[in-house]
């Protein structure tokens, strides 16, 4: 439960670490959580959950493999939002920018099956409380 | 699922009704909605679930009345987001804005227990899809 208000841009603000997701807000069994992006996350799947983001600011950029191979990438600018499906493997990247997700507490920032090792700039989370 | 993106001031800019949620997004069970708020809202009350906001533009109002009838007001504005617990008895208003929401499917705009008549200028609904 939220007891006051959470700004986004104070949030964001309250920390630097890209792919290192925070907190705002839990609702039921969701969390709200905002990040930075910069640089090329990782491959995965989210076998039980869809993803939703919403551009804050800069770019972003999805990746997705569909069941066939095919690859495509979906370009997101400030005010776009977009549904990652479950059990889709997909990849972000960013020339910088920052992102508000929808998803259940727990989810891990790296889905449930990664293609390879997670990268350093890449924070392997649930998720972090605002400080 | 959402095939392709889904900008929220598209969306916004394509419908002129206060408080009339469109269906921007869906994932797992859950909407996101936008709406264009201004005047009062009704005092009402979702027993089954919290009900996040988000003020994106102009600036939204969420009375809240505490169970032992104590009543106070929280004041939003665009970036900020604020969480109604489930059960609690609230009332938005606003001078003009539009916020986004997040809230399990089916989710009725006036909830499940309205004090009063519902205004005329309140839809009740559970969202809209976005035409």
């Amino acid at each position: 439960m939220t007891a006051k208000p959470v700004n986004l841009t104070e949030a964001l603000q309250s920390f630097t670490e890209v792919y290192s997701p925070r907190i705002v807000a839990r609702m039921n069994d969701y969390d709200v959580r905002v990040a930075h992006t910069r640089g090329e996350h990782v491959w995965h799947t989210h076998a039980d959950t869809d993803e939703f983001f919403l551009v804050l600011d800069g770019r972003f950029d999805i990746a997705i493999r569909e069941a066939d191979g095919h690859e495509h990438t979906v370009v997101l600018h400030p005010g776009d939002t977009y549904v990652v499906p479950r059990g889709t493997e997909h990849k972000p990247s960013s020339p910088g920018g920052s992102i508000l997700m929808f998803e259940p507490t727990g989810t891990l920032t790296t889905g449930d099956a990664v293609a390879g090792e997670i990268p350093a700039h890449v924070d392997s989370t649930a998720g972090h409380d605002l400080v």
